[in-house]
């Protein structure tokens, strides 16, 4: 890992506002960063990445926006895994016309939020093109409690789950979303969490990610769906409801559980956040949409109901 | 992780092509991979992130080299701490214009090399945009032997030593390079390595790298400096010794060690690679290149000596 050959030596710069880390008794600035893990624990990986123009464009967002988004996703699946994150180590491509302030704000973007979770920026990789900005973050963590939860452990009878709202992100929780990390693990430690998954393709689609390696199917409610104040502002011919079941990059946590196991969540939530009951899951090849009267249409893995 | 956003879903493919791994309970396919530390190793961790028309240009290297460098450019960074290549996540940027089997080249090179060295292929997030072609690699090791070779061991009176030659590496090594990942090992093994890094930009550069961490100087020998065929068949102006001192990407191994063990080494190399002795560590503030007569120069980190 260097930068020594490009114009923004931006890790020589971060090298200097990066603290210590229990951790990571070697961080930025030899070949690799060391990590150390403890006997108990199994080391979570995930690698994201951000291209302007494609994920996001500058104004619209600020570039500091995209340094936080580039963590805060990573975050986001070691939260669906009922992980703790540790490390991560960043490569980026900046465009050469934009300044060096540009390559900061993108940094202190990733580090408040690195801070904010107790995660060592532990090295990188920095350049700069003639392309748009380009930037990949590889987040580290650890296993809690009993292990990784997947997304292949949904069992028939469970109760399908969620936290906090869904739909119209755009409008700007898909930058400022709160990765559920802190959730995710109290859950665990709560209940026997039999899979779950981040929502980032959408609810319909994530759960249908679920669906597909657990082997079972599904029947979402959907009064019990819980609609963000944002799906229900949006006015373009699509329900408030087909916006939270479409939309995505929610990033909320979408999970299953033994129904007794959801009744004490429900009952007495250990977390601070809204906890949703929002379906069951039932034997494979299901995937439906029921309504207030119980009756059930297919629903598309793309949050569409098949027929109106 | 994950594609389903996008038009290449590489990473599927991918994941019906990866075999299982040991230290690798869950590969591709869920919110990120699972690795299984054994106590007595630490984690060593790495990015290297390649931009067409910046780091190489297409058709002038192929796709596949471009997949094999990518993943090589990492091996060799383990390698520089004597550590064990084991697992890999992959995010890339591909150009729209390009069909599916370019990205296929792209992952037969990478995984091919992933193969020969025992590394896993555990996650990846895989992008089509308008844009060139960008892949980044994030590479998981673990440490052997005594731990982690540094660049900041270097000691007053060190030997420097090298693996193979150096210079020219444009005209075909800098992706067809041998990552030095099991003679570091085996080195690390038979003698007590000081400092050690791979050489990517260039010997003099790299050399640097190691006097600024350990806190000393050097003294290069010119004689003993082995120049590749390569280096020397260049024909613009630089001598061959300029070039093996300047160019880079030769991704050798460059280390210190007490010459007691240096002179160990050259008796009976543990490897099956050229070992060299050119130099040695001095105090802090000497950088210096010596003739065979004895005449030293300053030495410039760029390669290029300050007067002629």
């Amino acid at each position: 890992m260097s930068d020594n050959r490009h114009e923004f030596a931006l890790i020589d710069w971060i090298r200097l506002r990066v603290g210590e880390h229990p951790r990571v008794p070697l961080g930025i600035g030899d070949d690799t960063a060391v990590l150390r893990f403890p006997e108990a624990a199994d080391c979570l990986l995930t690698v994201d990445m951000l291209m302007e123009g494609v994920h996001f464009t500058i104004p619209a967002v600020t570039v500091r926006d995209v340094g936080r988004k580039a963590l805060a996703v990573n975050l986001s699946d070691i939260a669906a895994m009922a992980g703790r994150p540790l490390a991560a180590v960043l490569s980026v491509a900046i465009p050469r016309g934009r300044d060096r302030e540009f390559a900061f704000e993108l940094h202190r973007g990733l580090q408040d939020l690195a801070d904010e979770f107790g995660v060592a920026l532990a090295g990188g990789d920095t350049n700069a093109w003639d392309g748009p900005l380009v930037v990949s973050v590889t987040l580290l963590g650890e296993t809690t409690g009993s292990g990784a939860v997947t997304r292949g452990g949904a069992k028939t009878g469970d109760w399908i789950m969620t936290t906090g709202d869904f739909g119209g992100s755009l409008a700007g929780k898909h930058v400022s979303f709160q990765p559920r990390v802190e959730a995710a693990m109290c859950l665990h430690e709560s209940v026997s969490l039999h899979a779950m998954i981040d929502v980032s393709d959408g609810l319909a689609a994530d759960l249908h990610h679920i669906l597909e390696e657990s082997g079972v199917g599904a029947v979402l409610r959907e009064d019990e769906i819980p609609i963000s104040d944002a799906a229900r502002a949006i006015d373009d011919g699509k329900t408030p409801l087909e916006h939270a079941l479409g939309d995505g990059e929610d990033f909320e946590l979408l999970f299953t559980v033994a129904p007794d196991d959801g009744r004490q969540l429900l009952a007495q939530p250990p977390v601070d956040v809204l906890l949703s009951h929002i379906g069951e899951i039932t034997a494979a090849g299901t995937f439906e949409l029921a309504d207030a009267a119980g009756k059930r249409t297919p629903l598309a893995a793309s949050g569409w109901r098949h027929t109106f």
